[in-house]
């Protein structure tokens, strides 16, 4: 064979290109509330075979080569991604949980799982041409992948929903979570299996081998090797470099652990997946380890990976109407029929139990590798795989609104989203506290209009008692007001070069001022609010590079980019 | 072309090996206060042909195959690597520095680059043979590119070295680091040119336009670019996922710059190595990206990059003794000179330009990467290559000793290599703190016999007047003490289940008690470890994890990867 050599400039562009497009997109999906994976995947389907190939074939074969040394560039690179994105999900897979709301959880999870397994493999059974079952695969196995295609969750998709809504510390965010795990674990170890039969043509032949390997293999490594990560960490943060020794420790142990479960026949993603939660599983893996490997990969290696997804169909060829809209409907009724059930078993109220069903639906990163891996073993046809992937997708897209319709949770206010361009004031008029207020008001009153009366405003609002001075002679005041008409809080920022008087008799003087206003029946949030800007301008840096901030983004990424948000992680 | 698939499975076994390796060897290299690249390095020479291949060739070939798909994949792998070690290898330099000690640190540069530049064209002129001169190379470009091997030198490895004697922020560090920013810039940039003066046979064909892309990339990032970046990065942090979209923002400009570099006939690094250094300039860079960029791709990326270096070549077969001894002894006489006669241009005493000169010696990773491009390139032949390495090894080597030789900084006293596995009592008898103070210093007098008077010990200690206690009711106690004949400062802690009482009329009982012993002669040692540990137990949750440490490693362990440190980072 001759000595290929990729094109490395030609592969950076590729990865530059498909990076740029995944973050993009995905950053907006996350604006629109969607998760990133959406976004990300289609960045893949823009730059793929299915928009810009069917535009110009020539530059999309130019950018993402089909054969040759790129090609196995890209592919080595994806491989890499994928190994690396299972490991960090495992990570985040808190198995403490599944014990803390143990018998309700696990309800849920058995029923989320059997339903929909169920009726996925039914179906499978009678109609498998509908589904596309080809005349080389056995009609078992691929009963067996519908059933598990139908039953598996996307953990990393429902706790990111459950955070954003506030959700995910609640009894009801600890029942879907433990329950999303036990089905995560049921699925993926059917699915090695369904992999490791595969592999082999007729039963009995290799094949028990490669079962008893794939279940051996989970079977030690949340036994002994669970054990001996526990008991080894503290020597490596001992006597390794702090953190790097404990990050090469997990990622070394991944690799070794992809490789294996590749080898025996399923593949690298079980490996990465199932080391990653025995790591993660310990009480002594430090969280500095988890945030560093989590957001570089979440950055960099996920979106990659997702995005080069949709570089290998195209999704309007292999679109197929009919089918799509099935697998979508058995999809979302079986899961959330035994999502609910489930919860009513565990005693939950009706409501509950329908917000379990909707937040179990989710599928997204989860349903697509699996859907990747049987596109890849030629177990499915691309159409199932396009509309495995729109199941994914759309499944994903309910389960917010649909949490937000039923359980009301009132999404938690953020600090950072609370300021807007036209109620951040660089350049205050005011002499006094009192004109600083009526100045800040009046902003308030002019952006939302109808809702605020910037008198009340002024007349209600508290001025705190004694203020806090940096070294440098700044000093910030936090001002509250409650407000009748108001729908959401806002907080006015405000800066005085000269400083604002604060008392007629005493020659102090503030420079940055925030006015918090917050609707009359939430007196909780103003608190919150409160505290939290306390605790991010406790650094005294902090204020004086806040009053040195030129305009309104330089100011939001001061608050955004604080060092208190690393607490929250 | 047939379409070709990487052993996914070995693939991973290779990297999952390797990155072992390389880290298992770089921890030891730290042990012994040498630079990690050393002991990675060594790993790749120990995998490589050199050793494993010469006793077991076919396992070696399996395991690193030089043709087929997964040669292309590790190709693949380490050309991401270096790429985004040269990233941070920019992201890293402080370009503020070169104009802090502006004159001084530009003498130093210039003459260390100046006189080995000049040795080294000269005796390539003079005797090319000697060191492999190849026919198809012209002469000119090939005594360049040895006056850059001699004239360049490793910021990572110079920046690591000053930390680690506490130098870094010394006047003396800042000369040194400012020198070597120069110096790389420049030595670069030459090499840029050289580059690209080899992809074309004869000079005037092509060849200009490679050499004023190359110019116009480097004057352009650094003007045009770096001022884009710096307005860009407000808006990435205000409104894009934190630090995620940030950490996306870096990595993609840098896959773009590497892409372009490369394709214009040079290589990624330069793209790489330039973009960091732009990116890194901006004072809107937060630390955390860089933080989080810096520790993922220097835990995994580096060491698999400089391992698969040793893989390349058989560093005994290709050993040519007089080569390395000729090439070290001008690399050393010229920098040495160099560096020293730079510093007394700048007025520095001579201990302190001697010291200079040692310093600016280091040629670590970045003479290697150097060297590894001409082989790739065919621009030197393997013996010069293994010569080159050679030379950075032992440079980087002597750089650190020489300095401490010469100035004798006294190593900073790190809090966490102060405690010794005897000197942890997480059992102790006593009931009052007079006792508790006599049983620490019984077990500091036995492990240092002779030094350590354990009476007069626990007569000159002093107890705190007062004693903070957590939440919990644990409470820890500082006790410090001098002592004559002490050559380095020690911790004995000690755990107390029971808790020691305080004093006889109240009832208050400390479970955690630290006995600070340092020598007469240097009283801030004291105070500063005293402030160190009170600042890590200002956690309340520090004290109940140190009580429930089973073990000195787990306690060791908890130090060591307190939070506290990342203010350090």
């Amino acid at each position: 064979m001759e000595n290929l050599q990729p094109n490395i400039a030609l592969l950076l562009l590729s990865l530059g290109v498909l990076l740029g497009a995944a973050k993009m997109l995905g950053e907006l999906a996350q604006r629109l509330h969607q998760p990133a994976v959406l976004g990300e995947l289609l960045a893949g389907v823009l730059l793929g075979p299915t928009v810009l190939g069917s535009i110009t074939p020539e530059f999309n074969a130019f950018l993402f080569p089909g054969t040759g040394a790129n090609a196995v560039a890209l592919n080595t690179i994806t491989s890499l991604a994928v190994t690396l994105f299972l490991m960090v999900a495992g990570l985040e897979v808190d198995l403490s949980n599944v014990w803390r709301k143990g018998w309700v959880g696990l309800k849920v999870g058995v029923a989320s799982v059997v339903i929909p397994f169920a009726a996925g493999f039914t179906v499978a059974c009678y109609v498998p041409q509908f589904f596309g079952l080809q005349p080389d695969i056995s009609p078992l196995i691929f009963a067996l992948f519908l059933a598990i295609a139908m039953s598996i969750s996307a953990l990393p998709v429902i706790v990111k929903t459950l955070r954003d809504m506030n959700l995910y510390r609640s009894d009801f965010g600890v029942v879907v979570v433990s329950a999303a795990i036990f089905n995560d674990l049921v699925g993926w170890i059917i699915f090695a299996v369904v992999l490791s039969l595969l592999d082999h043509d007729t039963i009995g032949h290799g094949i028990t081998l490669t079962v008893v390997l794939a279940l051996a293999f989970v079977l030690l490594v949340f036994t002994v090797g669970r054990r001996l990560i526990h008991w080894t960490l503290p020597y490596v943060q001992a006597y390794t470099w702090w953190p790097g020794g404990e990050i090469g420790f997990v990622v070394i142990l991944t690799l070794m652990g992809a490789s294996f479960t590749e080898w025996i026949g399923i593949h690298v993603i079980f490996g990465a997946f199932f080391i990653g939660m025995a790591v993660g599983d310990s009480p002594h893996l430090r969280n500095r380890t988890r945030y560093i490997l989590d957001q570089f990969v979440s950055s960099i290696f996920s979106p990659i990976f997702f995005a080069s997804i949709g570089l290998k169909v195209n999704f309007i060829v292999h679109f197929n109407g009919p089918l799509v809209v099935i697998v979508l409907l058995i999809a979302c009724a079986c899961k959330l029929v035994g999502g609910a059930l489930g919860a009513k078993w565990g005693r939950m109220g009706n409501r509950q139990a329908l917000a379990v069903g909707f937040a179990m639906n989710s599928r997204g990163a989860m349903e697509i590798i699996l859907g990747l891996l049987a596109l890849e073993r030629g177990l499915i046809h691309q159409e199932l795989f396009v509309a495995l992937v729109i199941t994914a997708m759309v499944t994903s897209m309910l389960s917010g609104p649909a949490l937000q319709v039923i359980l009301r949770p009132g999404r938690k206010a953020r600090l950072e989203d609370l300021f807007r361009s036209k109620l951040f004031l660089p350049n205050l008029r005011a002499a006094s506290i009192k004109e600083a207020i009526e100045e800040m008001s009046a902003a308030a009153g002019r952006v939302i209009q109808g809702e605020l009366n910037p008198r009340s405003v002024s007349r209600t609002t508290r001025v705190p008692e004694d203020v806090a001075c940096t070294a440098g002679g700044s000093s910030l005041v936090l001002l509250t007001a409650e407000t009748a008409n108001l729908s959401r809080p806002l907080i006015v920022a405000g800066i005085s070069a000269q400083g604002v008087g604060l008392s007629a008799t005493e020659n102090r003087r503030a420079q940055m001022l925030f006015l918090i206003l917050s609707p009359e029946d939430d007196p909780g949030t103003q608190g919150s609010l409160a505290a939290e800007l306390s605790l991010l301008y406790r650094d005294p840096l902090m204020l004086e590079q806040t009053l040195q901030a030129r305009g309104f983004t330089e100011f939001l990424a001061l608050i955004r980019t604080s060092t208190v948000y690393l607490k929250k992680e």
